[in-house]
């Protein structure tokens, strides 16, 4: 198949999917580097694959060529893509939930999909984010992720409905923040736990450092600041690997 | 003290800032962001405020004022700076070389950054930057430091020169490899050391590895594959705190 004109209907709504809006009602959002697409294609979310005409199709699947200017309209680049994939979003259930991540009102995609990236490489089970958080399907978190987010159970609630949820799985909920808080070093780790981070800027919000049942802070020799995607990693590797 | 005309000479100088290679000829750079000023002028770096007509100074130092087409130009966000300044570069030296941070050819200005401002909060001694890293006074860097680089001292040499220098000085140079690496949590931490991180895609050279005293991996349970910036963090941390 071929599409060589940008007023297709296909490629106005595959165009559209770089809009957060869209992307929630398709549950469909785009992947645009060769080897996320790989990623894409290996966790089986791999919808249709577009591929500029001209360029020897390297996926063992088949794809819609198009025009060079189909192409250019759909990539958010400069320079133009040789491949895009439309994918669906993954509704992957944690298989357990012993250690998972929780953000709350995380706004920066750079900083969202590195601690995706972070958790899948760490053995977490699941990352829960609260529905104030960047869009995790967003193109920049995507690439932050390195394809992680194919993989890994990522679920988006209401930050009361994520509380509730783990604390009925028995998870003891750890929240990161400098008031009234155990130093990471000397935390005892729990069984199940659910680390939790907040925004860039403010950090958690009250009610979330209430429904907490500890408060842990990472020690510092100045500054009192971490970028929360570095904090989130050392955090993490501290409960997971960094204690016996 | 008020210029009006984006003509000028010296808002043509300014404005040239943007480009690396004015920064590395004249030994300046633009700072954007209100709080990072502050940040500056502690540092005692700032050496000319600029402000926006009409605009109350905060400052408690004199500034020039412009008009909003010549801020408009010095600007690189959409919207309208209130400040901007132009600082001198810190020659800042380390106190005492003790546990430093090494960064060789790390490309992302937002990994750079946040690995300064990890360093400076976890009280590592310095940041050496191989020539090949990219530029720490690029905009987006100075923003992810959160202005520790204001603080603490970042060097920029050959890689062959910092080697040289911290074993000079008596550290135990530790690279970060996958290869033929003991496991960080099992990895015993010395007097002083230098821990090496190398690019986002590629990671160390095979001369800088070879040049090391012990490589290091860090526990994982998939993907093989975490941020430079998260990795660097991990480290940092267990080096320096996670371990007695």
């Amino acid at each position: 198949m071929e599409i060589n004109s940008v007023q297709n209907e296909r490629v106005k709504l595959w165009d559209k999917l770089k809009q957060k809006k869209y992307r929630d009602e398709t549950g469909r959002f785009v992947v645009q580097e060769k080897h996320l697409i790989l990623e894409a294609l290996q966790a089986q979310l791999l919808e249709t694959l577009i591929i500029r005409k001209g360029v020897k199709n390297e996926f063992p699947l088949e794809a819609i060529e198009v025009s060079d200017p189909v192409m250019k309209k759909l990539s958010s680049n400069v320079s133009l893509n040789d491949y895009i994939a439309i994918c669906r979003k993954s509704d992957k259930k944690p298989d357990k939930k012993e250690m998972v991540i929780v953000l709350e009102r995380v706004q920066d995609p750079g900083n969202l999909g590195t601690i995706i990236r972070t958790a899948y490489s760490l053995g977490y089970d699941a990352v829960y984010l609260s529905n104030d958080c960047c869009d995790e399907y967003n193109e920049k978190c995507l690439q932050s992720t390195q394809g992680a987010i194919f993989h890994l159970p990522v679920i988006r609630e209401s930050m009361p409905d994520i509380v509730r949820e783990l604390r009925k799985d028995g998870l003891t909920l750890i929240a990161t923040c400098l008031r009234e808080a155990s130093m990471l070093r000397e935390t005892a780790v729990p069984d199940k736990y659910a680390l939790i981070f907040g925004n860039e800027g403010r950090g958690l919000t009250e009610e979330t450092i209430e429904a907490s049942d500890l408060r842990v802070k990472i020690e510092m020799d100045r500054f009192e600041s971490l970028n929360v995607a570095a904090a989130a990693a050392i955090c993490a590797y501290q409960f997971r690997y960094g204690r016996k």
